[in-house]
């Protein structure tokens, strides 16, 4: 795959490694960079991970092929729009947020977007911290609605294999029942853990501890913008979660010893099928 | 520090790598390993963490320095005592548990004995993943009650600090209170998160899932044991944390983006304390 001119808006971390890893597999003529903040734009572009870049979404968008918005999820269906508004009609436009629902019906009416969430990140942010490799090895979701462009997920289907990554079909909706256990639900997990744990006794803890909330050193705007679109599963997944400790603390409150360690192997058994 | 004989009860991880810490560190003249399996103690003399052993745990007392108790926390108690009642006067006991209220009252008729807790851990078994730098830069909790012997709690300070360790001083209850927040609670939700999520969608998980449910893989008989041993103060930080979650839903319930930003930004401010 190769195109002339790939747009990336938003180049943070995700837009920055989009743009590493599309110049390090030679698939574009030139990387453009659309951003609000332009030092940030420039430190993107001294990083190598654009060519050029502007503050004008439309300008950027106007010779593109490929358009790929890696903004914040409240701010990607306006960022689509205002590109496909001046994109030519060949142009394919796909994104990088972590919920999809509600921004592929947002933007049923724009058939050459096809949604994407690639399952790759870090509690770092910014270009500078961006990876050529970030996406290898990796999942990539893509979420056509009923009336996405078949040709332009193709498109999408390619441009993100020819990064590295394995590409997985999902309906939007389950995309997002799926992402609220697997990625949004240890978030708010992490986070909670953290902000419980008095100060002075984090000299008390171990690996475990660091594993267990490391996600939750996560930015908070992206986040709380992250669980506020995808509201409902979440709001089922911290049920669900909330139930099962209700169960911990029956079996441990009533010191039930073979109970415990049958509600402890079934985390376990989950835990074991990934691997370490 | 340097002692003639060096005794081990319960020579899996931490047993294992206490042996291999103090033969590297050549503080012992002799490892005696005690355990009640004999091909788990063949296994451990092989991998170096002990010179000889027995199942007799009053045959490896008889001529002991100093006794490292370290087979799970509901065991503690009645090893430590089978060991005293065989040992020399001059005989130092501790312990390796992780939860120290219960086993410091239960053993105040020992002043021989100190309570200590090493922060240091894996959800690997056996004393073939033992390392002799696992209590290197650690830190161990040393938690004498009342009834305890000072000179006796010099000599497991001096012990630990041989292996590496930094030695911090506190009450049992308050240390049980502590690792309630920063051991045992973790353990609980990576365990819930890891039960709650259908294995189905473990192919669309990343870092922060795998991260935040890694413990989870902990031996589930071992965990049960540290939750009853340390009940109250458990049942207490779960308590806490399903009111945080609470509030977690009552924000994002009412799409309250503001107060899920601050939300997280608590956890973030702790997590961010504590450092990569």
């Amino acid at each position: 795959m190769r195109v002339d001119q790939l747009t990336i808006v938003g180049v943070g971390l995700i837009g920055g490694s989009v743009g590493l890893a599309a110049k390090s597999a030679g698939l574009a003529g030139r990387v453009v960079g659309v951003g609000r903040d332009e030092p940030t734009l420039a430190r993107a572009q001294a990083a190598g991970a654009i060519d050029t870049y502007t503050t004008a979404a439309a300008e950027a968008a106007r010779d593109a092929d490929l358009v790929v918005v890696c903004t914040p999820v409240d701010r990607i269906a306006a960022d689509v729009r205002a590109c496909a508004a001046a994109a030519p009609a060949r142009c394919v436009l796909t994104d990088a947020g972590s919920t999809k629902a509600r921004l592929v019906a947002d933007l049923a009416g724009e058939p050459r977007f096809v949604g994407s969430h690639p399952l790759a990140g870090s509690e770092r942010r910014g270009a500078v911290n961006g990876r050529a490799d970030l996406f290898a090895g990796r999942v990539v979701v893509v979420t056509p609605g009923p009336t996405t462009d078949l040709e332009a997920v193709a498109v999408v289907d390619r441009f993100w294999q020819a990064l590295g990554a394995a590409v997985v079909r999902m309906d939007p909706s389950e995309h997002d029942r799926a992402l609220a256990f697997t990625s949004h639900l240890p978030h708010a997990a992490a986070a909670a853990l953290a902000a419980v744990t008095p100060p002075e006794w984090l000299s008390l803890t171990a690996g475990g501890f660091r594993d267990s909330t490391r996600i939750a050193a996560g930015d908070p705007a992206l986040w709380a913008a992250i669980f506020r679109a995808n509201k409902d599963a979440v709001l089922a997944a911290v049920d669900r979660f909330r139930g099962r400790l209700d169960e911990f603390a029956r079996l441990l409150d009533s010191d039930d010893g073979p109970g415990l360690e049958r509600w402890l192997l079934d985390g376990k058994r989950v835990r074991d099928a990934l691997g370490s």
